[in-house]
């Protein structure tokens, strides 16, 4: 795989070797329990805690308030569907393209009674803080926006909605799965939960969290209670990866990933026809996405995977589906621009040579396409 | 870690070196995302579906019936919540002896209007299938009975429930975390739902599987439907992990096991004042429960973990907070002799020698605690 230029870091990343190692021992070594009264399930308990407090601490929260999870989509579930199902009836905002697994919860959540204000974006993908004021109501029992888009990349202002949230007194959740470790995550003293995912930062799939402060959702799994609202045995070797991911995540990476995420739009600005769909200013270091006119975006990533660049159209969780994306709807993107969609997500270890491959191989690809496309229908014709 | 006696397989086990060389391949180099659409995603969309594959094939159900989760209690929950939900009202039947991950979802249903019956179990811990039939009502939807008991390994005839069910008209749900690999499972053509873990058989924490047969519960954690109706980003090495785990479980291991296991129990009932908890014919191969009449648990396993041997009193669920065992409860153990509770649980890799070390060290630590026990009281008196 050395030939492979990996650029669908959105949808999962490398695990980086360091994160593997560290995982190791708790497979065969200390395997134990942690619920377990004796050595091997203490050595498991202590690895777990460690694990706790390096997140606890990157949010200033107690241990108490870091929820292990199996991932993003479980940690949006309990954030939303916890604090539901704990308020029994309400009102929810939320935005219209959120992540799956926040729409699907709240389309839930409307079957059983509740009412679900999804939030118009702008052409670049943006909440308005206004709107967010404006649609919180008496019974407002949660709001949820997340921080960067999964597929365009835009950055939501979420230490102002945080601030409005609490100055309404309504709790805030928000899904940073695609922001933590790249972009600076502040939400003060109020009350808010956050989304994080292993997977999405050089870990391990299958373990994320839920960090809570000032507000704690009821349990939507049930049983042993072993991470208090979150039952089940506790994925270790998973968590002990997710820590070490968090700590080995270069502290330089954002920056590098702009400068060559910024090379790299600049590049397939040059194709004609292309535009960049998101925001200029207020978008993810890693994030990527473009659309060329007329061109059918699953036969340019085939293209591009046949000569080694793994890039995507949207987002992983709806590709296998061919539908058109909610999000590319909701900037108003018109089909003739979103069906040549193209994300192209980076990691810290992405190079300037990858990025510059990537983008000579879509110019081709892109170039070659159009022109079997225009002798069809010149033949057509 | 080598001079460790590890006797608390029903725990959690040590992921078999064969298993983790499995896993490795799918953390740092086919790392990719199933649902995406090149090279890698392909790759790892592969190994996920052999995996399917080789679980569908252990219960000669198609590829679609089985849905990887993050463990046994999701799987139980997704089952009883899932189907729950799905039929809205009605009642459900399980026994009083069922991992907490199937009495706290029982109870959940129950505060949200459904009615559940739990079964009593007889003194050996088993259900009767007249109690099973009788409780049948015209508005069951589901009947829950765990196969092997994970504290006092008795067996229940599950395949005798199913055809009960099957007769009845009603789905049955049986968790057999304990028993796979172990232990037949065999339930014919009805509706079925069967609970699987990783992580009890040599495999890793943080996966486990729902395999179901004619009946679909609805889905319980909503997001991206990667699993249909399980939404989460599959966790692939850990998928890999837990079909490898299934395929080189040892085939004699049962054998073994339950030859060591008679052996424990034999030479730990020759100490004074000791008694079997469960059923000595309908027992797991690699289960041990036994009672020291006026022995603290909690101090035995102490000193046991002292001279590294690992056991506990029940479960690993439990032992975190100082309750009683609602399955000693529930097979009638009197205090005096549920105090002195302590479960030896077997693997394929536990050997003679430590089953008789360990059964040497429990006769000298019950003797020793008797002892202190019996002068503090003389002093007393």
């Amino acid at each position: 795989m050395s030939s492979v230029i990996y650029l669908d870091n959105a949808a999962t990343t490398r695990v980086s070797p360091e994160v593997v190692s560290r995982m190791l021992p708790y497979f065969s070594d200390h395997y134990g329990n942690p619920s377990s009264p004796h050595a091997l399930g203490r050595a498991a308990l202590d690895a777990l805690e460690s694990a706790r407090s390096l997140v606890a601490q990157r949010f200033g929260v107690p241990l108490q308030s870091v929820i292990f999870t199996s991932g993003g989509t479980e940690s949006n579930n309990l954030a939303i569907l916890g604090v539901a199902r704990k308020r029994k009836s309400g009102h929810i905002v939320t935005s219209r393209i959120e992540h799956p697994s926040v729409l699907e919860v709240c389309r839930q959540l409307e079957h059983e009674g509740f009412s679900v204000t999804y939030l118009a974006v702008s052409s670049e993908g943006l909440v308005s803080l206004d709107d967010v004021s404006r649609a919180v109501r008496d019974d407002t029992i949660l709001v949820s926006i997340q921080h960067a888009n999964n597929e365009i990349g835009t950055l939501q202002p979420i230490a102002d909605i945080a601030r409005v949230c609490k100055r309404l007194g309504v709790p805030f959740h928000t899904d940073v799965v695609q922001s933590f470790c790249r972009e600076p995550i502040v939400l003060g003293d109020g009350q808010w939960m956050i989304s994080l995912s292993a997977h999405k930062i050089n870990g391990p799939k299958g373990v994320g969290a839920l960090v809570c402060n000032g507000v704690l959702p009821d349990a939507i799994v049930f049983g042993g209670g072993q991470e208090g609202v979150r039952s089940g045995t506790e994925n270790v070797a998973g968590i002990v990866g997710f820590a070490a991911a968090v700590e080995l995540y270069p502290k330089d990476a954002s920056e590098k990933m702009r400068f060559l995420r910024d090379r790299l739009i600049a590049e397939l600005l040059r194709i004609p026809d292309a535009r960049l769909n998101g925001s200029s200013f207020h978008r993810l270091s890693s994030n990527v996405h473009v659309s060329f006119r007329l061109i059918d975006s699953t036969t340019l990533i085939e293209h591009l995977s046949q000569e080694g660049i793994c890039a995507s159209a949207g987002s992983a969780c709806h590709s296998a589906r061919l539908q058109a994306s909610h999000v590319l709807d909701a900037i108003g993107l018109s089909p003739e621009w979103s069906h040549g969609a193209l994300r192209l997500s980076l990691s810290p270890e992405t190079t300037e040579v990858e990025v510059d491959g990537a983008a000579e191989s879509v110019r081709r690809i892109v170039s070659d396409l159009r022109e079997a496309y225009g002798s069809r229908h010149h033949r057509a014709v």
